[in-house]
């Protein structure tokens, strides 16, 4: 049996080297990424057993992408074949000091708006602890949306539990789309994770967090919510609340992923059954992968636990 | 007035480095590449002036073609900007002796298809000596194959000069959709420029080189017609029949954008009304881009001349 | 009509890479730069018309520098070719933390210093609304003087608004050769540009921003002055004084051309009229500036417009 | 079932860059290769199930092999991981026209010495059609030649089919001690692959290929024997004598791997049953992996077609 | 007459690009490094003659050792080759923010644990002001314990001064093994360099730096005594207690190699007989290193005048 | 004793990677190089005492040399260094195929011009077997033409053996100057080294190799006179007349100071008085350097003789 299991669309990222304006670049950095594959791989180098679910278009792009995730332990052994559709891809301009990280997205009629419920293998994906999901596949068409709708209402049935990760991007959907969207969904999953600021911004739920985290649980009738705070910090509720304390680190290597490392630390937390220290092992694994390039990047047990307990020092020779 | 102005499609290329896997590849070279730039920016070089015209998406992929243009001293002041569409790229994977090149284009959808005649400033378009136009932009789209028509059409009615590569692309469209629609068009361009092969291939014009160059002449109607042939060599016919040396290099960086220096190398001495010396300009050009990176690159005249002479040494010092 | 024309001198700036060490250097990183070429290529990526003069050696090196100011839509049809002379070099050692970066000129010879006003398009040059000078050219040689003079002369007969940064480079020239001349030279501009801290070196107007900028304006007679602050800020002067938050960033990639971003800044809010506006723009582009790696970088307005609005963030996505 | 199974060492490969020799070399190039996983990974990339078995220290190089396979799709879940030991590493410094490619073992004490029968789960092993070992395994030390030897005993119990590669590598072990060694192995294997020259300076065993592979066959007493010559081709000598035509590559990349190549394509033609196919497809994957960087590359079975037909041509758009 | 002479391993430390993980970096950067050589380089670069002995496997990773010795200016002709051994390497991941840089040592049976004290040329050894020594080689091997305790032996008799630097490394030994060997050879050395938290954990002395100091240098009865402190400055002891100013940067490129660069421009300080000044000095390069990439790097003179005196500033030219 | 000590120029060589062109590089590699140095460092590869003596700036580049002279182990503790001057540069594009390497000299005012034969420790200078030269120093200033001479002159006196490469560089002086020039100079050096075509060009000595030999050696009255041939061979003629083999390496990396090359193996047979097969060994090191990246590189004697002897091979391990 799996320990998690993600669906949904993984792209190029294709990043101009070094700070570099994209319309001077010259090399463009490859690095296969999309939200659920990064949750699973991060998980499957902790010693889990993840799959990722998804299509992929039969070509040296998309054979890409299924060598990064098998060489990370993912099993890809599902995903869906085909001679049509595309790659998505995501042309990224890593920022610097004052200056914000820019993406543009080229993923118009990827592979993965191909892909119907009939063409899975659902004994397969069913057999996994957690089911995890997020906001962008909703995002991306119709026909992804109701592969997300199927997927919760089949995990439900057999009883597998749903992590939802919000994940809005701006640059996908407006606000109100999404908050029509997700208010259907959400009360069907049984983990809910989101920003802090994003929570506020769809659904309004605004203010002192610990009262936020409450008002989303009771919102969405969840299982589990979280929230992550602009801090660095974390914060769930469940039967009770618990909060982490903000990680920090002071140099900034590459931030895109630092939410998916915070929900596999979430739910590495949660397999294990105890909740207030799944938001702990969340933020200081958001932290942690702020300091590795990629969208999403090995990481290894002791130095969570190093950074956790404060004592990673600054050399280890 | 212009030397010469070309319409039509500029992807960006990615190329894996080194002649490796795309599947493999953690970088890509960026270049910017198609047929009709490629001619303008290698004339521009010799010091002819030159413009591009197209409609290119108004974001960093947009503006590195246009950066690239214009440093190589192209006009491109008449390239429309939409926020719409994308910018079509191609990848590429160098091949290594036995091993071909490949190419996988990613090109639906891009900017060009959303060109309209009426967006054009054909003022501009027309003050020119030749209008540059290839096969790749009527195999794009329905709109390109229109907007080729026109181009076509309104520069014959100005007295221009219309130049025509065939560029048969296999992974664009198949012979026969290729065959009909070019035999409706050729026979309304001046000059007519295409491979011995693809002549072959799409028109059944075949055997020795003299011979099909005159049958190709005569079933369009043009008044010049030209071939590429396999050997390095070339052969034009307008009133007479020219044919050039084989030039060969023994040794291939890039081949890819041979066929538009050939064209560039042709036009150029077609400016200056020596037919004869065209097609050996053509064909040193067309060897000399073999050893130069990128779809086209800055030549030399001096260097040129010294390929035509045989006399361009080993080292120059 | 152009908005703005430069005139100086670009060297082809070769800098070791990532703060290495330039005797321990194994590449160098190839970057033109230039005081007024930065400002015209900043200018022109801000949609202003912009052109630069100079005369420059026609050899691979030249042309590297001319193909750069292209690619930046800089005109510089009016470039003075020559086959005497050499292109200006500057080797560069990117400092660290409290190391400085240092530079190393290797300039002597170059061919702006064979430049004579005779061989100048002037008609072409004085159909702008700004001629923009610095000190740098006059320091380079008494010819160079000469022709900075010289310019100042005949754009004030025509009326032409002459912006003079006076970019005071100790490795060129002293204190006391710099003053001597400058203090002939700056009556006769409009726009007078310097930093805080070589006002007080050169013309000795130390103290009090607000109070320097009014000394520094009366002393020399010009229509507007302008001084930058070590704190990232600016002080102009015309018919009143106007001052700009300081704007700062916490990551430093490249601060080489940060004062010439600032003048593009400027100038840009000066051509539209709005002085307390210019100084903003000026010092948001000279911290953005920082960000960027060479000595001048494309920039978007809309992102300097989040940047004085403080709402840049993150990561755009 | 599995199709293939190999057993042995993978070293980390560092290689200078271009060329370069390893004392001026300031970047090294990782690749992890081993004869064994070389011919799993090949396997793989044709579609073929496979899985490769050894010991590895846990630590970032042997992490890092692990990777590798699997990102080729081998399965390395039964390998032995351990605290002890190191990852073998060998230096290479590429050759280039008359100078030899040249390398540097660095492999004493790696973790492969310390691997024990019991340490291994036999049930999985012997779950596959071809066991897979080399000649190099045996070299490496007695712990080695011992696993070697209980290997092939046990997969004959179980009716599994071994092929074993001699690769004879000098900087291992002498003539004498090889052949002394071998002749007590190789009547135990089923596929015996060897080249002709160390089938010479070995077994003495030399002349005409077809009557060498004959004497090697009856020699041994093997189901198969197979020679690869210097020329390109290969012979094999199963019921009858089959042989290939030479595949030659005018350019060559990177000829480390080619033997592993071969030995892939043979037994993949072996899989199915067809041995003159086996041989011409093991002397076109060698040619082609001579283009390919890396002791093991991805190979398309539709480019291993052209290449046996001839058509591969030159770029492919 | 030598200044100093070291005598110690260097090893090639290859280290993964740019904050990369070893286990996914696919080049990694080679620079020959060991605290004795580190030292050597440095005062060599400031106009000290020295020279380095070891004992280095004669193949390209020896020779690389050499080549960088040699072209740092240290003399190194009598280092002992030999055809055995091999050359210790060490593996670095650098790390970025809250995450520590690691390191892999793979320097078992390397060839300085070959050396024995006869092989060396003693008359040169000796002919020199200071003798350096460092814990790292005693910790390697009972011979090269041996080693270093017959080193000091002949330097005392012929009166030349010891510098011993503890160095402690746990991956190498442990405290209690450290303790035990090292509370016997440092009443023998001249000059005792440690850093203030190793004094602590190996030997128990820790509290106020001042109080620290005096017990160090009175426990081991050594002329100077010197500790470098976390907060980036130092303190030494001989006749009198002197202290430096914390140094400190606010960006770090390399930390690797900064207590040697401390210990380098200590001794520097000492061979002008200006104890004071020598840990000014010894401060302000082990800050400057940090900003530099490698265990060591050319410093000049001027460069560590301006950080002494807070005038470095941020760009000259 | 040194075996052999050369004086001249050297200067940094900037070069456009993998065969771009100049006006497109962003990156130059550095690779110092100059004649002299060339031939000195390759001797000291082979184990021969050296020395290069030269009048170097005291900048990064200067110390650039200096770091890369002595990693070769040429020693350089008489070179003159001075405030004054610059670094003579050259910037290279590599040729490939048809196209020729291309070089641009900028070396005007370089320091050796101001190197003054009082400057120099002629002792030290004096105390080898044999001091080298080359026509190019001859070329560079009438300064330099005085210090050649002087260098002879003194020589002749110590009963130093004094060696001459002729290496006529076009771009430096015209063939009548060099003609005269050489014609006064060369009847006092012991050992002329020439190219055949330059032989041909410069003194009209043209024809069959070994009636040119003669007449070289009796024109000029030298000890030994040597031509190297196109074919790769060479020929020398001192009692008798000694010819090498041509040797042809079928793949080219670097071409830049084959000859030096050459005159290294010449040299290096010449010391241990055998010059047939001093014409052998050059004509080898001649080839392997073609394969070999940088003016000058390290060669292993053991390669040499494989080279020699044909039994290089394709791979060693």
């Amino acid at each position: 049996m799996l320990d998690a299991l993600g669906i949904g669309e993984v792209m190029l990222r294709l990043a101009a080297p070094r700070h570099a304006r994209l319309e001077q670049a010259d090399v463009l950095e490859v690095f296969p990424g999309g939200a659920e594959l990064n949750v699973m791989a991060t998980l499957a180098g902790l010693g889990c057993k993840t799959a990722w679910v998804s299509k992929l278009t039969n070509n040296p792009l998309g054979r890409r992408i299924a060598r990064a995730a098998r060489a990370n332990n993912v099993d890809v052994s599902r995903v869906v074949w085909t001679d049509e559709g595309r790659i998505g891809l995501y042309f990224v301009e890593f920022g610097c000091g004052l200056r914000a990280t820019d993406s543009y997205y080229d993923r118009q009629g990827s592979s993965i708006n191909l892909l119907t419920p009939e063409e899975l293998d659902w004994e397969f994906i069913l057999n996994t602890r957690i089911l995890h999901l997020t906001g962008i596949t909703v995002a991306l068409s119709d026909n992804c949306e109701q592969l997300v709708r199927t997927a919760i209402e089949r995990a439900k049935a057999a009883g597998v539990t749903v992590s939802f990760d919000v994940n809005y991007r701006s640059k996908l959907w407006g606000v109100e789309r999404a908050r029509n969207t997700l208010e259907d969904i959400l009360p069907q999953v049984d983990i809910l994770i989101n920003t802090n600021a994003d929570n506020a911004l769809l659904f309004g739920i605004a203010g002192d967090p610990e009262d936020a985290i409450r008002r989303t649980k009771e919102r969405f009738g969840v299982q589990v919510a979280v929230l992550t705070l602009k801090n660095g910090g974390a914060i769930a509720c469940a039967d009770e609340v618990y909060s982490s304390q903000p990680v920090f680190t002071p140099e900034v290597l590459d931030r895109i992923g630092a939410g998916d490392a915070f929900t596999a630390g979430f739910l590495y937390g949660y397999l294990q059954g105890d909740l207030p220290r799944a938001v702990q092992i969340g933020s200081a694994m958001a932290a942690l992968k702020h300091t590795l390039y990629g969208d999403h990047a090995p990481m290894r047990w002791e130095e969570i636990e190093r950074i956790m307990a404060g004592t990673e020092g600054e050399i280890r020779r």
